[in-house]
């Protein structure tokens, strides 16, 4: 399937999810007790490399095909004066990208990924949230049947991103609805908006929780109305790569929010997913943990554009390579514990 | 200079250290200003830049010099009980390492790092230190000249590391003389020694902190009399790199503890050294806080061999190209914030 027709569609798609090869993440556990180090020593290392062979279904696994896919979308609600940015600059940074000039660019080349960067109807915003659902549903399936046909099977991992002047506006509110709570608990400073625009961006939040009301406890409806492009796009791409068998890591507090709607959806929805890291944008934080999803690192990063994710690569890199290349006991003539 | 002929000549290379390039990190920060991002949002590998630029004295750093150097040694307090593994292992795991077979081959490979390893007299293992000095004065000084000599003039970057059996019972000796506490405190369970063994291990630097007593204040005593070879190479190591203008990434506890007299010897002494990680070996945590070191991941290594430092390299690749590599916003013709 590359496209779906409906959001009864999309929303069959999201049940009797694969649950991964138990037995290739049993393998790579018996081959780690063989290799030359302590047992476990390599700590969460080990447990990457179980985790890449379950869901590449491979007891070896590989990293030879690795992507990085970033949507972008634009968003009505920039209106309501909730980014320092103005909205124009999605597509300038899209040409930023095209032209290899961001920091996704030298991030995706230092870990040996190719880059792919998905502009989603960048001329025109989603409405602004807290007047009108964002998207109406055609807009939204064709945001997610994009992120979906996106992903193409045999991709040995997929790292996730996004750019939208506004989109942690629509994270945030998107969280709200998906776990509770308010502006003031999931609004963070996004690109870096100053006191007054942090309260402002509160209140839209609030606004726009107000404005749909209870209709927001069906996850995907919430993902509709209070995300954006670029967010349907990541869940679509994040429920193609659990059907086509990829590992996907996701990067900051926009990316996670986008794929949050999976595990509302389905217990475990997310087990193929590995948060990357912990992203500054205050609500992250709060977000993984509702997930109960553990990142790699937190090293105050908080610039989207799957910039975290990517930095994880070379992490689940070197996994994989002490996994496969690691002599064992025996064949190192290394005597092992009494 | 290459090799100490005494304490003394020690003692003195600690004393006015050098400082860096301060207007080589004042570029780099003034440079990440005007790169396509928000500023700040890349956290802490912006910070990463600017460090590598002040001890390379480079506005522009690179990383295409970078060694992995792991040096080994035995110990005698192995007779104590105080490993799983016996003393044998460590060669054994020396010539692992000239066959490539160990992690460390792996994650230098992977981080596109040469590997040096440097085994210290390895039939000759130091002194049980619960009752003896570890080494005579001979003994520390060859060592510590060892590891200095091991640093070249011109290295981008350097990971260090170590291997010895029965070497975290001198780690958690020598962070007790350095910082105060006692076994309880500082002794963990290494490569994996159970219940009965950490108590048997706890007891043992009571022992060697009862035996040495107030001698352990002067930190270079303590390094010779409660640590090890390979211990007194990478202080050797950490002192040549501040002299030679390199750049240091510190491993786990040992790694750590080894460097940590140089910082009680001089205020800043360990400033142009990172911290790369956090081991699940108990008493790296407490160390760290000791010693102001912020590490940069905390993924539950306790191998040591430097793997924690070679998994920080390409994170540190990451920051230079992103810093050397990205478009500022007049290049990409990107608008900046209102």
């Amino acid at each position: 399937m590359s496209r779906f027709a409906s959001l009864d569609d999309i929303k069959a798609a999201c049940c009797d999810l694969p649950d991964g090869d138990a037995a290739a993440a049993a393998a790579v556990q018996a081959r780690q007790l063989t290799l030359t180090k302590p047992p476990g020593s390599l700590g969460r290392l080990e447990e990457l490399v179980a985790w890449l062979a379950r869901w590449q279904a491979r007891a070896m696994p590989q990293l030879d095909r690795v992507k990085v896919l970033v949507f972008a979308g634009n968003h009505g609600v920039v209106a309501r004066g909730v980014s320092p940015y103005p909205s124009e600059v999605t597509a300038q940074m899209v040409a930023n990208f095209e032209q290899g000039g961001a920091a996704i660019n030298q991030l995706a080349r230092n870990a040996g990924a190719t880059l792919r960067v998905i502009p989603l109807d960048l001329p025109s915003p989603t409405r602004d949230l807290t007047v009108a659902a964002a998207m109406d549903e055609a807009a939204f399936i064709a945001a997610v049947s994009a992120g979906f046909a996106a992903v193409t099977a045999g991709t040995d991992l997929l790292a996730l991103g996004e750019m939208g002047i506004g989109n942690t506006t629509a994270a945030a509110t998107l969280s709200a609805a998906l776990f509770g709570g308010d502006g003031a608990r999931w609004a963070g400073r996004g690109t870096g908006i100053d006191d007054a625009g942090l309260v402002r961006k509160q209140a839209v939040v609030d606004a726009a929780l107000s404005y749909h009301g209870i209709t927001l406890r069906d996850p995907l409806h919430a993902a509709r109305t209070v995300g954006g492009r670029e967010l349907a796009a990541i869940f679509g791409a994040v429920l193609a790569a659990r059907w086509k068998g990829v590992p996907v890591l996701l990067d900051g507090f926009v990316c996670t929010a986008a794929a949050a709607p999976l595990a509302r959806l389905a217990a475990g929805g997310l087990n193929h997913a590995c948060a990357a890291h912990i992203s500054a944008e205050a609500g992250h934080r709060l977000l993984l943990e509702a997930l109960g999803l553990n990142p790699l690192f937190d090293l105050g990063m908080r610039l989207g554009e799957a910039s975290g994710a990517a930095l994880a690569i070379p992490i689940l890199r070197a996994a994989v390579a002490c996994h496969c290349g690691m002599a064992t006991f025996a064949e190192a003539g290394v005597r092992d514990r009494e």
